[in-house]
């Protein structure tokens, strides 16, 4: 179904902006596994809006109330639910777009698919917002997998072209994995966040947005997971990071580059490290034939700049089917790169964690 | 399961590239449905290898024998079977990459994987051969569509940097849609092409592969199709795509460049198209929210070079855990992205009949 | 995964008997339909404990909290949610059975799922209270099927081998199709219902329990729905069925009788009634090859007696493994099968809605 | 899918009883394990027509075609596709039903559902036939269950009323379990299958046909396999067990019979033997909550007579809409349940190694 992914660990996705509440329902996390919930509200508020000028002034908590699934911090093995009430909402800034869809999102295709009955208050629920469910599962597959030894982590690799020091694929540790999220401006080198923050201030000022790319890394993740052909690494990963709204390209390893290269530059030869069997380099990703080969899972997700932006766009009032002018009011990121890193790394938590557990 | 996608056309792979037969199991083709055996031909003949010079020159005839699901060429709604027979396959050029296996292949993950028992003869499952199968259930979805006035086409966008014109992302026409697919080196610009062939041909000649992107472009799909976060069309056809050997990045319309723009730059502007609510760009690739928007459905992906090449490569031998150095023999092709243009096809017409059948 | 089914609408239920909440999500509900509340806690109702002696004594209002997929009475399409929470609960009255499991009951089995990590407080995810979520997603599609002109009704057809009239297979209407679920005892036959009540209250008297049958048909379900082999109308209806606690068997039309007999008695005759095709009997109980023919729908059910009763009974200590005896107190209905009657109208209502989606 | 089904072990059936071939592609079988041929070649004789005046008389050889997945006898991990191709078909005998459809059989619904596009020759893929390939997989299923001490074994156990001794519910043996698998006729006492053979006798001459039930059992399933609510033991094998043709239904342990007990009569008490906890009876045949106890599982099977009798029956003329009468030729099995006991335990053995591979 639309809103729910996973095989062994099954993910489903619920609410709409403006409703009552959003939520998730996990059903095939492992039973015993503690939920360190300090762990997991710091992880959540990552991604959560109110953390400055960069992001929307929206104020929410975010904090997930969990209805089943757990019994003191702990897991029952049961279908996890937890859901967080929608508290700050101004329906009045987004009204209007069913008549007059804004350009870049999903308004006027709602309104095709489901004839104006869906509650699209706030992007309903093709919101952002509903992000935040899926950092709850994802927060706490962070966590079940770092127990393992396996980490997760992500940073933003560039905004508009400003491009932060990439992870090094083959000796990446899991303190430079993990760095780019302890920090207020999640990126490698902070200089290049410096130049990042002028050009969102800068777009923010002209009343526009920016695009970026998310590099995310896994480590630790044993060699041999995965199937061949439709349910390899990749394939699972990428169904599930084009849900994040924005998203418009995913590319693993070398990615794109790939296609520039030579299959002399582009093989990654192998050799025994340690007694192990690694690649010297890492243009794969961690992946051969959507099995993992031990070597560090790297990828890129390409994200759009943030659709609504405050200068004046056209569009057309399905009414009366006349093209007009919108300017659209509210509260908005001007580079919503910036607050996906975390839903990156929920999502390829989620992946993994799926895959560990066949 | 792995080898297998679909909601409402359910497709399975089966088959090892030198066991007794390859072949796809559909489920969910509408009754009643003609197919143009010639046609299908003509389509399975543009992967086929054995066409020249820049391709393997393994002769298979891949001829696809129907086993189920079909009553004198109209489809029975039941589950349609269609094998291609192994015939012209010499083991001898495989044998010993379970012991040490080629880098950039899956030999060594399925050795992980499955412990030594897979048929990894020739790729095995893993073996681009296996997207016959995915060409016979492909080029039948192709021609379903086309009666219903949906085209599929695609073309080779680029080998190792050098570019071919891109599709026309609002103003395509059928016509300039599937010509490339109907020429012997499939691109728009046969110039483009030349030089292509002539940087595939130095690889060759120097025992080295290239690498390359495939541009695919859907046209008249009914606006209104799919679903929001997971099932959308941007989550199913990229599922799909990496399930195609030797892909390792998918972008749909402005993709990674998105990533440098400003929205103000980036959101395509609704207006009226002869009483029609069309975008005067298209940088979304024909899906806002996951749901198709009517515009041209456009999006990219990116091969990797052939991982089999001449030239002496760096393995490990799995049975001593030393290091050497391994030759490959046999017939390859030193650009896999060309032969891939109507496996892209194949799955986008999958992905989207899958979509119109809901 | 093992709390959700359907194809088309995905029903997913989750929380445990004393945990916050219990609750359904569900993905497919057609946009635009209305609910009508009053209608719903009706239904609702007559599976809630709380109505009399026959049932057990804990007093819950059941009342489901709609957190999203519904806009002021009114599907929205997105994935609705809605939950129940849990306030009457004596814990204390369950406390124990992990270390020495209830014959009959799941606390055993639990135990070597879950490891002892199972929340089983009540039941858990086993009690007979998750069957009130149910009752929400199969009371909305009730409310649905009715306004297409279906009928779905059940009735307690017998406890203990005390039989109720059964329905008329045939000439069923929707008047006494329904009948019997406006009465406080869901039967046919008043009188057999006060001999019913008579052996309930025996048993219940002498600290037992009495198992029954419930029987159920759908009315008007159009001809030609449903799939051949394992997802026609009985596979996919017994699947969910098997999800009711105590369910020990299902049987469609004559069912078990249906092997006591011949075929020229268990056929049923093709006729024309009205320019329709019907069968003047109706022993296949409306499906045909898993497709229904638009005869009534009819299939039986069987409860085993509740498990919890106040004799003594011989379990183990899980701990001590020493066999003991054990009582159990608190608040348990002696014959489930009477408030099952609504929840296995639930049941069929939601699979028949699911088959006319697709 | 409808011709699908399994979640860790995924079974599809495919082809059209007069088609070209049918078969079965299944993935998720254990690479590695062996196949034995001759076992499997016996096993798919139990259910063969051919076998004497009581079935039948349409010869086929049934022998599988293994077209991948297996090495040598061994299986590799990837899809297994195997197919028996069909060479005695007398389609003449089936001409006709498109039009005037037979009484019990799916012609009328499968004309409604396809819309005379089926390939309904020898009933299409509705036929009993497609058991063949079930047994295929059931089969090597069953090798590799008996591998790890797990044995599953059916016999017939009532022929119209006629009955055989039932299984020991508690105390069963392999050898007792797998007893009437080997004899010409599959019963546990022989003087029952003296009388049941009389009763299918009388009803062939008398140009009938009679119903039966089928029990089985599988014993030494490891306690704890199987999921709670619809995925349990009892959800899964139900959902394929209505997937065998002329299934009327299904009940587990004491079944339709508990609905007549009480709890005290029906309870099974936990004791300890020889370290390890059973029940002392096994009215819950096998299961609780959906998982296994360890105990035996035992379900049986109700089975309607063969709808193909050679007696005149009442149909209508679809194309004339008027009632006609209809005489069946061609070669009919007196007695369904018969030939079905082995496809009982395929699907038993396909279920549990399902469970078992979680």
């Amino acid at each position: 179904m639309s809103s729910s992914f996973g095989n062994n660990l099954r993910i489903s996705i619920f609410g709409e902006s403006h409703g009552k509440a959003i939520g998730v329902s996990a059903e095939g996390f492992p039973a015993g596994e503690t939920v360190d919930m300090e762990e997991l509200f710091a992880f959540m508020k990552r991604r959560a809006p109110g953390n400055g000028r960069l992001v929307t002034q929206r104020k929410e908590t975010d904090e997930p109330i969990f209805l089943s699934g757990l019994l003191s911090d702990r897991l029952t093995g049961f279908p996890l639910t937890a859901i967080i009430e929608n508290k700050d909402t101004r329906s009045g800034d987004y009204s209007g777009f069913e008549e007059r869809p804004r350009p870049g999102h999903a308004d006027y295709t709602a309104q095709l698919r489901y004839g104006g009955h869906a509650d699209m208050r706030g992007g309903g629920h093709f919101s952002g917002r509903l992000t935040a469910p899926l950092c709850i599962a994802g927060g706490i597959a962070k966590q079940i997998l770092s127990r393992r030894g396996i980490e997760v982590g992500a940073h933003l690799y560039s905004v508009r072209g400003i491009k932060d020091t990439a992870y090094d694929s083959v000796g990446l540790t899991a303190e430079k994995l993990l760095a780019a999220g302890q920090k207020p401006f999640p990126v490698n080198e902070d200089s290049a966040g410096e130049s990042m923050t002028a050009e969102i201030e800068k777009a923010r000022a002209e009343m526009d947005s920016v695009g970026g790319i998310v590099e995310c890394a896994v480590l630790n993740v044993p060699a041999g997971l995965g199937d061949p052909m439709f349910d390899g690494l990749e394939n699972q990963l990428a169904r599930v990071l084009f849900g994040i709204p924005a998203v418009k390209g995913v590319e693993f390893g070398a990615g794109f580059a790939a296609a520039e290269s030579r299959g002399s530059e582009n093989n990654d030869p192998f050799a025994v490290d340690d007694g192990r069997v690694v690649t010297t380099t890492n243009c794969h990703g961690g992946a051969l034939g959507g099995i993992t080969t031990g070597m560090p899972v790297l990828f890129r997700v390409a994200f759009k700049p943030t659709p609504s932006i405050g200068r004046p766009q056209r569009t057309v009032n399905l009414r009366t089917m006349e093209e007009e002018t919108l300017e659209i009011k509210g509260r908005h990121d001007p580079c919503i790169a910036l607050r996906a890193v975390p839903c990156v790394e929920a999502a390829a938590a989620l992946v993994v964690l799926d895959m560990l557990l066949k």
